[in-house]
């Protein structure tokens, strides 16, 4: 079965901080009676919805999107609940959960439970010292279920440590009906050279 | 293996008729050397690149993209060899293939061999007596190496016996270096609710 993860992106979607300017715009064009093809076009910023960072996007001159190699993108998951943790993620809630090396692995918070409201200012997210940790268990790619995957660190650790190991950082999942345990991920970004981030549409296979 | 058959999105690419108008646009947000942090907001017709038409397109009030099921855009495929038709693809130039019901078929022309340059105005394309054809042969999914799957047919009857069955069409497929027989495919479109079409990444696994 395939089990959609991701973000339905529209015009009232939430946004990061709530800010306006981040809000994708369609344009609809050739609206006319004797021409009755549809066609539209999207004003996007590339971290709206469920999206992947690369190192450009935090360190500068770092390898962009397309530096991943598309296996990063594709294969053995697993989904972990954290649905208990109230401000960030530690070390301590990962070090009972099994993960296999090259792991796909998805952290499930309180995050996804108001998913399409307005954005939460405290959402949950993933401390230093747990992204180091991941990084020792040698996992292949990251995702969770918020439009950031840290806040109020300074210099922005939690990215850093991912991204210089080469790890890709997807946010915005939707976990909310997802429980815990091993999936196939899916989750192609589109073909965006140069670019720090790119959009994706993610889903889990059961097994 | 993964194998990807997207084409890149960037501001140069091939768009339709080489009209301006239809090429991608990225704009840099906050370049500041205090402010390290890189975003892009791009500006994209959803008919750009590997992209996926819904009924919507040619149908006045047809379904949107968002009513196609997930399973349309996964699952066996058969990239089948044209490289040899100059005008367009007849239900001659099928019938001695073998296409299982429930198959994606992915329409490998001449069209790849010079994609990247300028748009050709001639490019080959899936009449309407071969669409009828594959429709009787309970495709699931139809892709093709050029951005239009038909030209110059009044009425976009090619489009019509494709959507009206609920065959999703992806248009800009690179299958220039894709030997033809049967691979799996995924192409999951970004989730667009009520648009008449879609981006996509498009992949192929080998078998």
């Amino acid at each position: 079965m395939i089990i959609d993860i991701s973000t339905p992106v529209t015009s009232s979607m939430m946004v990061y901080k709530d800010r306006d300017e981040k809000r994708p715009t369609f344009t609809k064009l050739y609206q006319h009676p004797l021409h009755p093809i549809q066609e539209t076009e999207l004003t996007i910023n590339l971290h709206t919805g469920t999206h992947v960072d690369a190192p450009l996007h935090i360190i500068p001159d770092g390898p962009p999107i397309d530096e991943f190699a598309l296996s990063k993108f594709y294969g053995p998951a697993v989904v972990i609940d954290l649905t208990n943790v109230i401000e960030s993620i530690r070390k301590s809630d990962l070090e009972s959960i099994t993960i296999p090396p090259d792991s796909i692995v998805l952290l499930k918070t309180r995050n996804s439970m108001h998913l399409g409201e307005r954005f939460d200012f405290d959402f949950v997210y993933l401390s230093d010292e747990a992204a180091a940790y991941l990084v020792s268990k040698q996992i292949k790619t990251i995702g969770i279920d918020s439009l950031g995957i840290e806040r109020n660190q300074s210099h922005h650790p939690t990215h850093r440590h991912l991204l210089n190991n080469g790890i890709p950082i997807i946010e915005g999942l939707n976990l909310r009906t997802i429980s815990p345990g091993a999936y196939t991920f899916i989750g192609f970004p589109l073909s965006l050279p140069g670019m720090e981030a790119s959009l994706m549409r993610a889903v889990l296979i059961t097994q």
